[in-house]
């Protein structure tokens, strides 16, 4: 049973993504209508943006909700943030004097396209689950040389690509890149054979920077959580990433799930980083619990076939938290700005099932996955689809993140000119 | 002899930066008043906003220059640049029935307070020297292993930070940073002590794309280019950079210069790539010549002292051009948008004192220069000064950037959760 409960009856049930308690923030379309803010509720939208105009939810230096993003509501601040939570929990709170009026105000969710909800400012992505980067380190140094020398330091990021942010359901067109095998001279320009996916977190900036900021700091910047799948040219980035890092192999798409779940939402669920192995600077000393218990899982349902779980795994798993990665973006001074979006790097557990991206569930293509219908999966196939899954567990209810999907399209014929 | 005079005197010197064949872009406030763009004429700024709504300045779709950023007349498409180049060509030339009106609208340079000309929306830079990638290679790996495999296929890019980069004349904080020496057990968070410049010409992004685009039409993509100071952390990118490549190391500041130079105003100036060590790839070839003959210099000034020319090279040194570049950053179906930079990377010549990074100067710390007044300079001290200058030559008129400068502020103190 949740803690509250609703008049919007879906929301009561448990096995619900969005109770009464989550309350996640996203941007919808429905009827032909332009994008507009909305919050999901069981299994409708409320839209809050007509709640606004109709006087229904007055917000501090509003209006906040008539831009088809959350970033105006981000900017305001945590006072907002507090204020607007607040306000939407008494709204749809069993017993409220306004369920009548909001009521008409409800679309199904099942009715809305649902579009990004907020626009991205820049992208960072961070690799710090320490399975997922001994997996990646011992396929291609060795089991001894698997963690770079800074990896305990660091929480190690790289500056992504923020127009190649699409949300949940965009189809994801299957790159061309510069490919070089081993045992090839030349490189030549083909679409990518090796393409992936990666099961992320991503934390979204609600406030800006300018400056250093603590780890505390840091964790009070942060808005909310999305998950995200930062698709991968695993055979573009083998040829391209040595010595700047990834770029292209990164940039063809990263897909967010369509709701912000606040932080505010997941304050019950936080749990510590894993005791650490080498002691950190003291700047990355955490104060408290920065992770939080959300179970994750991938799944993958070939073109005409049947969904299969591939993975499941635990945000937990991570040895930096966002707040820390946040904290450590800041040290040369790098302003943050709202709308910055930080990834958390692929989350894998400890076990064979338990591994965030294909290229470690399949160990680099040397032991495929066997799919249901008994078809082998080393990377992904064209008419693929893939979907992330997350939710915290509470007594009787589930902080969730609905669905971040994507189908894999062949790649498009290029012109003469290419190739 | 300037191609065309001008009613505005000083834009007919042989030796101003700003003759009536050039025409940059900028944004300025004088007197108190808010940002707004501007064109620079000489030494003086033809206040285009007031002439815009004035209706001296129409131009299709417009109003486009009330924004106090040049994003607005980039969006609109080539058709309006090239009627906005051919109606300040015709306002400002001698003999112009409209002088007498814009006179009033004329503010000296002297004047003004200058802002970034546009709005940054990505930023991505480049390795693209091979003098460069050569000398760097050559003190990391040894010469022969000096150039990365993937050099002579790729123009190696990675993605920068936007809200890092600042116009000509913010200072620029000394950061703090993980450092570690080679003989050193565990890292330390101290301010960088080996801080560094880069000399590089930063080409902006007028159209968006999506989608792969061959390189013709990345080159008519380019509005215009900037001079960029990628303002570089040495040893925090020694220990940050394996393996995903600099990030808080590049992340402190990059500074343009403050007027865009169209790419109408350098066709007279276009040069080729030079002649290919291995073949590229078809998709990288350029259809015609694709750099610009730009001669640049680096000049240093210690806090209290003369100011030095340290080094001299030339935009034509570079290996791939900003046109391959952007098409490159468009293989994987990365979406392009209007305001995005691209930053060439360091240019470097054959030539010791050609050489566009202290790095590079001092060989590392090996060779330090000797200032006029006698005091060594490896990498950059606090007070120092750095202005980057840069102008095609043409006859009897030169089409210059204006300068590029940051002085160099030292590390603040950081409170004590820190350190």
């Amino acid at each position: 049973m949740p803690f509250k409960t609703s008049w919007v009856a879906s929301a009561n049930s448990a096995r619900t993504d969005f109770p009464l308690d989550n309350l996640p923030y996203g941007v919808f379309s429905s009827a032909g209508a332009a994008p507009r803010c909305g919050v999901a509720i069981g299994d409708m939208i409320l839209d809050a943006a007509t709640a606004e105009t109709l006087g229904l939810l007055t917000l501090p230096g509003g209006p906040l909700l008539q831009a088809g993003s959350w970033n105006a509501v981000m900017a305001a601040g945590p006072a907002t943030w507090e204020a607007l939570r607040d306000r939407l929990g008494a709204l749809l709170a069993e017993g409220a004097p306004e369920a009548e009026a909001l009521a008409d105000l409800l679309v199904p969710q099942a009715e809305a396209t649902l579009h990004l909800p907020f626009t991205v400012t820049e992208y960072t992505d961070f690799y710090a689950s320490k399975n997922h980067a001994m997996n990646v380190g011992t396929m291609f140094r060795g089991p001894e040389n698997a963690l770079p020398p800074n990896w305990l330091s660091i929480p190690i990021g790289y500056n992504g690509r923020a127009s190649s942010v699409v949300v949940s359901g965009t189809d994801v067109v299957r790159p061309w890149g510069q490919l070089k095998g081993p045992n090839d001279d030349l490189p030549r320009f083909a679409p990518c054979a090796r393409f992936d996916l990666e099961l992320e977190m991503g934390a979204i900036v609600g406030q800006p920077s300018s400056g250093m900021v603590s780890v505390a700091e840091a964790d009070q910047m942060i808005f909310g959580y999305v998950l995200l799948n930062d698709w991968s040219a695993r055979d573009v980035q083998a040829w391209e990433y040595q010595p700047l890092g990834p770029f292209q192999a990164k940039a063809t798409a990263t897909t967010i799930s369509p709701w912000i779940v606040t932080r505010a939402a997941l304050e019950p669920f936080r749990t510590a980083t894993p005791e650490r192995e080498r002691p950190l600077l003291p700047y990355l000393s955490e104060p408290g619990p920065m992770l939080y218990d959300i179970a994750l899982e991938v799944s993958l349902t070939p073109e005409g076939g049947a969904e299969t779980v591939i993975a499941r795994t635990n945000y937990d798993q991570m040895y930096y938290s966002a707040a820390q990665q946040l904290c450590h973006h800041t040290t040369s001074g790098c302003s943050m700005r709202v709308g910055d979006l930080l990834g958390s790097g692929t989350i894998s557990g400890t076990t064979k099932d338990s591994r965030g991206s294909l290229l470690e569930l399949s160990w680099g293509g040397k032991e495929p996955l066997t799919l249901p219908d008994g078809t082998p999966r080393s990377f992904l196939e064209d008419g693929d689809t893939l979907t992330l899954r997350g939710a915290a567990q509470g007594d009787g209810y589930r902080i969730g993140f609905g669905a971040c999907t994507g189908k894999v399209l062949p790649a498009i014929d290029l012109p003469d000119w290419a190739h």
